[in-house]
């Protein structure tokens, strides 16, 4: 299922490094590597889906087990009770930058406004 | 399975307004009185839910669906190519206010930067 060229296929099939924080046989998740909070993980389903419109009804349950990961990275990164902000960003105007589907989990800080 | 004084769970049932523009069995969306872009939209759950952390193995394919929703409420928003943001704040430092899941659509504009 990986997709030629696209970097967080590499880092599924661990040919490009990453600091993993969770995985599973369907989600992979690891440390951004430009930070823009105290904690900054990418959550990716291992499958490459380019962007969030590009799932399909047969991937539902695979992007809710993605959220249901995000409760098990705060628990383990010991940000459960203090809270986190997840964002996807969806292609070119929602500031979207890799094009295989990534959720970013922000936490370590206070997050004013929405997003 | 509305909460009370839960003030999403009063919008689902129509106790209170609001100016929906996707609704099926299982989600609501509708816009944000106090919008932060062109395009604001909270697309909720209509179980209550409290934050993202509360929902269980049983929710995965209902989150997932709800992403599902966002495609396509896109679409009917004229938004599907140029794309959007889907912000979740998850308790108080995450910057949740309603604490009924909910996950912020952002659109209408070229949003820089992670979230």
């Amino acid at each position: 299922m990986a997709e030629q060229d696209c970097i967080f296929c590499k880092i599924v099939d661990k040919e490009l490094p990453s600091d993993i924080v969770y995985e599973d046989d369907e989600i992979l998740a690891f440390k951004d590597v430009n930070p823009v909070a105290p904690i900054h993980i990418l959550i990716i389903p291992k499958k490459h889906i380019p962007t969030l419109t590009d799932m399909g009804q047969e991937d539902a349950e695979l992007i809710g087990r993605i959220h249901l990961a995000a409760g098990k990275i705060a628990e383990s990164l010991g940000v459960y009770d203090r809270g986190f902000r997840l964002v996807n960003n969806c292609k070119d105007e929602g500031g979207q930058v890799v094009y295989h589907l990534h959720f970013h989990f922000l936490a370590g800080k206070k997050f004013k406004g929405v997003g």
